[in-house]
């Protein structure tokens, strides 16, 4: 018999994660998943997404709830504020992304974490999206993250499980590797 | 003089967007931006986001509030649902991305638009990210964006401002080209 204390360590409920990659191993089509945002454009630079319906292990599925967010430009970039731009939710996928792998991944090493905090920046030259220099790249030229991580063990472990988080990261392949994108149109 | 009909179409400031145009071609050093996301861990697999600071134009610059996101795994992935998963945040990027290009784009070649919606479907293979089989990648194998776009120009048009919204996405150019990342960690 486990304790709560032995099955679940940094609140990731370590039984249920290893035996949900035994699931998977036995029945790899399980593993196949769709994720999907909605959006809808209110005005200018303006838009709100919807998150909640997905796809996994063999049926349709929904978040507990609906998540809703606003997206827009500041002031500076000729927008109203109402959100964060675009940009910005590609650097907090980042660090979230990273942040769940590293609680996961110290959990099942036995690592318990205290704190564990990032700031990721995206240096971006505008002279790209607005057309005034074809040379300049329209998205990031580089981002970076800088993340500070505590825990009960010594600095080369808790290094060591940002390492495996950055390997095994569904965002970070996704920025640093390309995907392909296919854009469909209807003006029905 | 101009009315207010004229200069702003599609809630898009159109003087204001042309006048930056301007301020840029005269000083491009202004359009070096850099965007940053602040998150911190909760637990398991929820962590929080903050969005407020950016650098910009020249000086330091902070959004009219500072915006707050959480993120985490739905159950079936070992988490509690507090939040959408990162990688469903790179979607809405991605749909906000490309809908504020789009009615920009729109207003500058005085096309009116009346509906602009889309969804955004990425499809993963989680054999990568839980490590059980090294063929499959860890992110998006692809995804998908299905947009309708209504207004008053003729059908070709309407697709034009997509293409040429992709062609000017910092998003879209994000998750099609690589970009470097960089990680530092600190366990002081």
């Amino acid at each position: 018999m486990t304790t709560l204390d032995e099955s679940t360590r940094n609140g990731v409920d370590t039984a249920t994660l290893f035996a949900t990659l035994d699931a998977v191993k036995a029945a790899p089509e399980a593993a196949k998943f769709q994720f999907r945002a909605r959006n809808e454009w209110i005005s200018g630079t303006h838009s709100r997404g919807t998150i909640d319906g997905f796809y996994g292990v063999g049926e349709e599925r929904t978040h507990e709830r609906s998540f809703h967010f606003d997206a827009d430009h500041p002031a500076v970039l000729v927008g109203r504020d109402n959100g964060p731009t675009p940009v910005e939710y590609v650097l907090h996928a980042l660090a979230t992304c990273l942040t769940a792998g590293l609680a996961n991944i110290a959990a099942a090493r036995g690592i318990r974490l205290t704190e564990v905090r990032s700031t990721v920046s995206g240096d971006i030259d505008l002279n790209g999206i607005l057309g005034l220099n074809p040379e300049v790249r329209n998205g990031y030229q580089n981002i970076t993250v800088r993340f500070t991580v505590k825990g009960d063990a010594p600095a080369e472990k808790l290094r060591q499980l940002v390492e495996q988080s950055r390997a095994r990261s569904a965002v970070y392949d996704v920025i640093t590797n390309r995907v392909p994108v296919t854009i469909e149109v209807s003006t029905d």
